[in-house]
């Protein structure tokens, strides 16, 4: 126990000498567990039947739903109430913040039917545009692009009411779980899809028409700066009209980039400048090299088959 | 609690509303939650002492193996009849759905000893592809490749079988544990090895050969077209034949589109057409270009460094 | 209960006749489940208060440390004497090895305070290079980023101590999460950072200077080879020097391989050879083609609008 004391002596004194990593004594955050049994709640609402582990019947869904917003309304409204009391709205006295809470929690829960239209426009469009896909019920239960869309819109609603660390805590959960990084931030039009969704980023200023279709690994981003700090809060991230198709790996970087409507942005393309509607961008033929084996050279020794 | 009860009946007005993405009164689909729990004791199966918290002894090995075996056989066969009943093979009387189930389920555990004879050749390329790999026990206990292809070859066996939905959960959820998403249906050669795994998609009529070597971020797909509906069911993914190894980040597309035996695909490439046996695939030198920052122009100057 | 015997006797003689993949009566391995438990304390000690339920007070800290230090001692020694055993360090006589493990530990656990001095030019580096960054606790509470370098630096403790399974098994976790797989042996200077990090791999020799910023999908990675057996323990990944930015999807092969103090790599280059000091890495704007849609000739007309 002596080792222990010695180690516990050593660890405490770096928690009062390196600052800025741990946090003691400061304002109580909002819990990553709680947001997360929320976040997994309001997936049950928003598709009752298919996140719970027996089907539900039309005689007990009102009792269930009730039951269910009762929990969450409650949970939910204490995590808001911490994001409040770690970034107050300026706006707001101090004292009315519980208030506020609530008032945000019930808004937010209010916005559930509308999230559900918008939704159903975005199931249609994953099995209008996937041919694996064997049914409408195949894309709910196993895509991971239902979790992860359902997510960004719930999150980009108390994104718009400004809380705090709750909506990054969300879609973070579902980045973990799907490999999509959809920031809470960016604006996203009905008939949504991405296939596959590992390593698809979109950042917090991106703003994406109705029926957009991406692929995996589609990075849509900001360009890299020194001067970060005049960048907080400036549109950073590319605008991508309507009926857009974007496939795996490519990279579209700038807040003044603009894909026009109707446009195929080709594979592994990086792009830092806008297109004219209906374009297709490609990489040149020339570009690429078959070689044949036995006729190898230096360059192609290089891979060492 | 009227607030609670204002917004229930906003949302089950909606859930009568707003179709096709709540299960109501519907068939009871398999379980997204016993499904992974039947898939993590399949993986005890294939791995004895492997996925378990203490090592296993021959002595018991008998007791253990037929204890798991009755549990998965019971667990299984519900899930399987659920998706019977939810797809019903064309062929078959209704009323004999439940012993078509057992019978699927049996024939299916009864694949595991040749299932294990595969993943064998598959722990072999990982170790003698890997020069990271210490040990062919640091393979089985760390690599997620272990997981995703034992995974994705179970799958494989039901999807066979015409057995809906369940496969692709399979697959999902490994998919969210590795970042690589193996379609079920891909049919995959001995000697298979994927390093890294992040970001690699092999879609659903993809064909791979023995001894291929994938690394993270390769996407065997599928042309993106507006004729969706026809082409489900039909060969979109590529043929990728022996001893090819294809490095990250490379997209290949296309059903028609043949990887010659013993060829290598560089990273980055996308490539829509095939290839003849023993090519090499990179890029042109002179596509990129090296700057030095004090010279930079315009062009260069994009980044803001 | 006939029919399971008998799929136990079939799988059980597979046991016998496939070897290389079950562990039965072999040594005791490394726990993955034990392993997952540890790494979660030891991120709880590294920033007390932010991967707990519930704040933590001043006046608590001391107490809940210690205990905490108590249980993480006990428990990875466990861990450690079984990674021990099943591969000694050759100098150390085989009953040594319990109070080798318990040394180890302690000293590992000592470097604590040392790693959180690291850490925090992390979480500076995080806010600094990320303008979607809203503050530093944003930062620690939802950004993948600290939980995958926080639990490579501890791997990499342990790698530098020649503990066997381990540290691969830990970073794994954070793989599994994250999507980002930094191999522990990778030697990461100050102030790194990682924005997205879905798909963002680091080889085990990989060197990286302080002040590296990469984005998701970079690969630091090896030449692959057909004599794998020759390259274990060498270098084989490349050197990244001080004040590089790699751009999302930019691979870079190869142990030669040093991209120069103050570099930007381009998004998706992919690059086998060392660059100067200062470089910047693009594509040639040539390598892109812009169509328009109404005048798509056969290339174009392979996207099937």
């Amino acid at each position: 126990m002596e080792t222990v004391t010695q180690l516990t002596n050593e660890l405490v004194a770096s928690y009062a000498r390196v600052g800025g990593i741990n946090h003691l004594d400061g304002k109580n955050l909002p819990s990553n567990h709680a947001i997360t049994a929320i976040t997994q709640d309001l997936l049950r609402l928003l598709f009752p039947g298919f996140f719970d582990d027996k089907p539900i019947h039309s005689s007990e869904i009102k009792v269930i739903t009730a039951e269910l917003l009762d929990s969450v309304l409650g949970a939910l409204e204490d995590e808001i109430y911490k994001a409040l009391e770690y970034n107050p709205p300026p706006e707001l006295p101090k004292k009315n913040l519980r208030s506020a809470a609530h008032g945000l929690t019930v808004e937010f829960l209010d916005s559930l039917p509308r999230l559900r239209e918008v939704l159903q426009t975005d199931m249609v469009a994953a099995y209008d545009g996937d041919p694996a896909a064997k049914s409408k019920e195949e894309v709910l239960v196993s895509y991971p692009f239902v979790e992860a869309i359902a997510v960004q819109r719930l999150a980009h609603e108390l994104y718009l009411k400004n809380v705090a660390l709750i909506p990054r805590i969300m879609t973070e959960w579902a980045h973990s779980r799907t490999g999509m990084d959809l920031h809470p931030g960016a604006q996203i039009g009905s008939h949504f899809f991405v296939d596959h969704c590992t390593g698809t980023v979109v950042g917090e200023t991106a703003i994406i028409g109705d029926h957009v279709k991406l692929y995996h690994g589609v990075t849509l981003g900001a360009k890299s700066t020194s001067a970060v700090e005049q960048l907080r809060g400036k549109k950073r991230h590319p605008t991508i009209e309507d009926r857009v198709t974007i496939y795996p790996g490519a990279t579209i970087l700038g807040g003044d980039t603009v894909i026009g409507a109707g446009s195929t942005i080709g594979g592994n393309v990086f792009l830092m400048e806008s297109v004219a509607p209906n374009s297709i961008v490609i990489y040149d033929a020339p570009r690429m090299r078959v070689l044949n084996k036995s006729d190898r050279k230096k360059k192609a020794a290089d891979f060492q088959i």
